[in-house]
């Protein structure tokens, strides 16, 4: 009998998404970091919507501080948002706890949410609590509307051949506490759409092995990465640079002939936060692959 | 230290949502069935966000057919949405899994989803997979946005002293099929607020012992109900019937006034589904008290 871990993540995706209907005509549907929503053609504004999770022992263990864990389980929603242009509005937040959970813990957790909603200026819309049986995982799933630009929004499927490549920050090393304490890109990304705006992007959350290889074949193309350009945290090998996941950098691609533009302009502006030229868009079939990242049903988790 | 069981679940919704930023002028927010949002104040329509979750063992069986968990699954949200006098729109879908869910499993459980949306006219707009360790139950939440017309939206918490108290169809007994196996009252809220708008509105998932004080204290009112008034189910008490929650049916109140003619019209429009005046909106503190219902965090739950 077929299970998950044998078809992986991305192909469960693609089936599922085959069996209920979807929007006739959708502004970016499945897929993409978020959902793309045009509920007003005569609105500058299209809304966002996105839904993700955190699981415990795998994007947590029990004895993280839970205002960490809070901040990440909000935070993940935040970049995805960041990563088509937009920013964050109402979140809806579910959780599903064990009843002998500590009320201590749940308040840190939450604490560490509101953190995240504060600084990004979203607020709750509404809260679900649900019990798992005694042993079970905790479970954290946020949603969330977010909002953007329609002249803004950047998918990761417009890539082009000849575009070059993009990395904010630095890659790997998320085990190392990284990955409960990333700040979403907002800020670069709103200066990104409204000043050089990318031709495609996404946000890396499970490495750029699997992430890169999402983008070029959303839009139809290859790539080529030249591993000695990757931007590295300390003690990462180029590996696990391009396998660790949860990096939540930005991933990004524009024309080739405003590239050393981009990377003076931003060297002014943001300073703190590295912004590095890793490879080029290319025909499909004519690049290259990159192999690791992270499978949510084939992976190790990290208490597993 | 005290523990989610200690503390239950409505004072636990309480404080957690006084930890993190909220909506400064909210049409509704957390509390009711679902969250209104204002994005327009233009536009006749309001939107509806709603996040709802189901576990294994708590709210369903892993024998259960996956079909019928899906379809669950997502006509829980869609009766938060009916009770607001609104339709659902776009679907948001997260699974937390253990690696060794059979694939027949999932997909059979999406086609359930899928059945829901079609009946109901919603899409899928997004959706997350994620890993729960192997052990631990299956999380299946889901988020969706709506949409009412201003005019029709009805809350909770505008009840009003003398109000008639309804509720459509039959309580109690879920446990026997019915909680996997029911039909969201959407033809029927529409009606209502379209032609008798009722003053307040919520819908019965955690039984009426819990929901009616809900109702009557957001609206700063007490209840009478006549527990000889009740309509049950086949083989259930009325202590069944108030306490075994899942029944999905709508609970209302209307100006006295209006009761007869009511009753009259919806037996001429509705005669497969029964609607009951069991009671009467009082005073606050001059009212009765129910004793049971479901609460996630002390209950005991249907795999338990």
């Amino acid at each position: 009998m077929k299970t998950l871990r044998d078809i992986g993540e991305d192909a469960l995706i693609d089936r599922l998404i085959g069996l209920v209907p979807k929007d006739p005509k959708p502004a970016a549907g499945p897929g993409d970091d978020c959902a793309v929503i045009d509920r007003d053609p005569t609105s500058p504004a299209l809304m966002l919507l996105k839904t993700d999770a955190i699981v415990e022992h795998v994007h947590f263990l029990p004895s993280a501080a839970p205002r960490a864990v809070g901040w990440k389980a909000a935070a993940r929603v935040v970049s995805d948002f960041a990563a088509m242009g937009g920013r964050p509005e109402q979140f809806l937040i579910t959780l599903a706890l064990a009843p002998e959970t500590p009320l201590a813990w749940v308040e840190d957790l939450y604490r560490g949410i509101g953190d995240c909603l504060e600084t990004f200026g979203a607020v709750l819309a509404g809260g679900e609590t649900t019990r798992v049986p005694t042993g079970s995982a905790t479970v954290i799933s946020i949603s969330a509307t977010g909002t953007v630009l329609r002249d803004h929004v950047v998918l990761r499927s417009t890539a082009r051949c000849g575009d070059a490549i993009f990395v904010t920050g630095k890659l790997g090393g998320s085990l190392q506490g990284k990955h409960l304490d990333f700040t979403p890109r907002v800020e670069h990304t709103q200066w990104l759409v409204s000043d050089f705006k990318p031709t495609a992007m996404m946000d890396i959350s499970d490495g750029l092995a699997k992430d890169l290889p999402r983008l070029a074949m959303a839009s139809g193309c290859g790539f080529i990465v030249d591993p000695n350009t990757l931007p590295l945290n300390p003690y990462c090998t180029p590996q696990q640079g391009i396998s660790d996941g949860e990096d939540f950098e930005i991933l990004f691609t524009i024309e080739p002939a405003r590239a050393s533009t981009l990377l003076a302009e931003w060297a002014s502006r943001f300073p703190d936060l590295a912004l590095t030229r890793i490879g080029e868009i290319t025909d499909a079939g004519k690049g290259m692959n990159l192999t690791g990242g992270w499978d949510h049903f084939r992976s190790t988790p990290v208490g597993g």
